[in-house]
């Protein structure tokens, strides 16, 4: 989008700028100048800034702005002299002239909230496809970021062959549950996960600080009866809290919750987070829900407490709302992806007889997402 | 600390306990409940919860409450006719029947900040006695959860030795840096880092979400002139920020900075975090700081762009104070460890004559913590 004027306000300290469609918005002159690409400025080689906040002045004004061919804006900087050049649509994206209106909770625009109509639309892809077809790729991870969950099918299923589902966008994250873990029922386990127990849909090891923020689980055998797979997506069940009784909801996100682990030796994990954690600015970005490890709520204030009780059953009500889930059963070489910040997932009972065997990493989003902006990014660049 | 007296109020939904010394503290029914340690609500094998809130009556009560020889303290719910013994010490760490007055950015009881002044008690333990002596061990990791800050000599110095420090307490945190990293001077270097440039104080990767919570650097060569370390505390940077001017506090405290990292191939890394990370309680849990990959910030309201900015300005007016620094030239077989969250470093520039060596990687601190109070436990039970 082409800009049309520019126009130096406060004595040069901001710019008001207007694009073609009538848009406008300032920008400060302190900002720009920090933010400014020139090479004094920004590395050529690897775009890291050079330089701090301390070397730009603290008065820092415009001498000009002006308005170039449409996509470029020409600055002229005091003290200091630097003349330099942004690009009309850089600008555009980084508007932050508006003010936000959102009710604490608000989801980023990225951000699609499901329920359990969600079953037939699940995001999947094979696993020849996402070896072999950046774009395919691409687009399932970007729907892990939509979603919170995708699955996989047509994987390898060797002991161990998850950690290459992982290393196609990502890192795995060890734990002293090792790279990887056997999801299985166990003697003596050291985690109910290990049992044939019906399990309450959670995020798992809330009680990790930071938490892993994907979990990758992938089926090599399930002969069981029982043993099906939920989902539920934690960010619209936070949503209905809200909806239900706004209270409720600054309860379960104002005050810590607390986890704990330590069932296995050398293990003592705790951990001091909110269920529902909010953003400076209101954005919901992570649910942590986990009945096992739910340890002693301690910060929330005595008056407070039973209202959080309540806040925290609504919680569990609507987690376990069968409208809320996708339900499904893994066969061997079919894997999913959660986004552990954000959908919780259950597994129900499953009988004695048959083979049940899953296996679970953890890995982070930085790394998904980073993966899926770069393969965007470079068939973009072998399109053009 | 023995109990003396229990007493039900509003009907059994509560009980007020006094111990010896004269506190006296309520506690919930449902609380109680939901915390009950009896095998039918805690596994015997594992210490996870059986149970989840909704198998808790929302109406539960407490029939009767009883001190039993002063260290227990037995209960009987109804409905369900549960009955079970709580013990008194673990309900005493567990009193939250009292308000907190702390203004926001609260440290932790076991957190001390530091300036300076430091620089002739930073903790230290020989790599020889870590790795023979668990209560060295685990006196050094306290401190690094103390200080945020600590440093290891006569560590081996062949390449990737640095993982076995790491291993002592925990797990490396793979990126698309590597599972570690060499940090020497080179030619096109992907990161400024790699250059002989001087560095700002920092935390690292503020573009990861979630950062890495420890860095581990150690020494394999340093003949150069210059290439000198810094550590600062950024907790108690932002404590000066706070005394001198709340409001500056405030606005790097409530509002989301933005950061970014694409400098080499397939990586693409941006976040969207606080500079100064607050949890809903206003305990102060995070600094994020780096002028090489801070974005443009595009969640400041317009107006309050400016005051931001002079904010930040000032943190890092207090980040490059010589009082707040701690100096030390890294020899060979030396490592220092930072707490990323909390503790920036910074390195001077150097000559290009010698060579500077160092290996870094990443780890997270639930895992060290975890160490810590596992290798705690395991000595007191080991002298009792």
């Amino acid at each position: 989008m082409p800009l049309t004027t520019a126009e130096l306000i406060d004595d040069g300290a901001a710019v008001a700028l207007t694009w073609d469609d009538g848009t406008r918005a300032r920008f400060h002159a302190i900002w720009l100048r920090d933010n400014a690409g020139d090479p004094g400025t920004r590395s050529a080689d690897n775009g890291q800034r050079l330089i701090t906040v301390l070397d730009i002045s603290a008065d820092v004004r415009l001498k000009n702005a002006a308005v170039t061919g449409g996509n470029a804006l020409d600055m002229h900087f005091a003290p200091g002299d630097l003349r330099t050049t942004y690009d009309a649509d850089w600008l555009r994206e980084r508007i932050y002239d508006h003010s936000i209106d959102e009710p604490q909770g608000w989801v980023s625009s990225g951000i699609t909230l499901w329920d359990g109509t969600f079953q037939d639309r699940v995001p999947s892809v094979r696993y020849h496809d996402a070896t072999t077809n950046a774009s395919m790729l691409a687009g399932w991870l970007r729907t892990v970021e939509q979603y919170g969950f995708a699955v996989m099918t047509g994987c390898p299923v060797e002991s161990g062959d998850l950690l290459k589902v992982t290393g196609l966008f990502g890192f795995v994250r060890e734990t002293n549950y090792g790279k990887w873990f056997d999801v299985r029922a166990e003697v003596n386990p050291n985690n109910l996960a290990y049992t044939n127990l019906g399990l309450q849909a959670h995020t798992d090891n809330p009680y990790r600080d930071p938490v892993p923020t994907l979990q990758i689980l992938a089926c090599l055998e399930n002969t069981v009866e029982g043993g099906e797979s939920m989902v539920v997506d934690g960010f619209a069940v936070a949503r209905r809290v809200r909806e239900e009784n706004p209270g409720w909801f600054d309860l379960l996100a104002g005050h810590p919750a607390r986890f704990s682990y330590d069932g296995s030796a050398g293990t003592c994990l705790q951990s001091k987070r909110p269920m529902i954690e909010l953003g400076p600015d209101g954005e919901m970005i992570a649910i942590r829900f986990n009945n096992r490890s739910a340890a002693a709520f301690t910060d929330v204030p005595y008056d407070d407490m039973t209202d959080y009780y309540a806040a925290y059953r609504r919680f569990a009500e609507l987690v376990e709302d069968p409208a809320m889930a996708v339900t499904f059963k893994l066969a061997p070489g079919e894997t999913f992806i959660v986004d552990n910040t954000r959908v919780l997932h259950a597994r129900t009972a499953f009988s004695g007889t048959g083979q049940r065997w899953l296996q679970g990493c953890y890995a982070d989003k930085d790394g998904l997402r980073s993966t899926r902006k770069s393969l965007e990014t470079q068939l973009r660049e072998a399109a053009a």
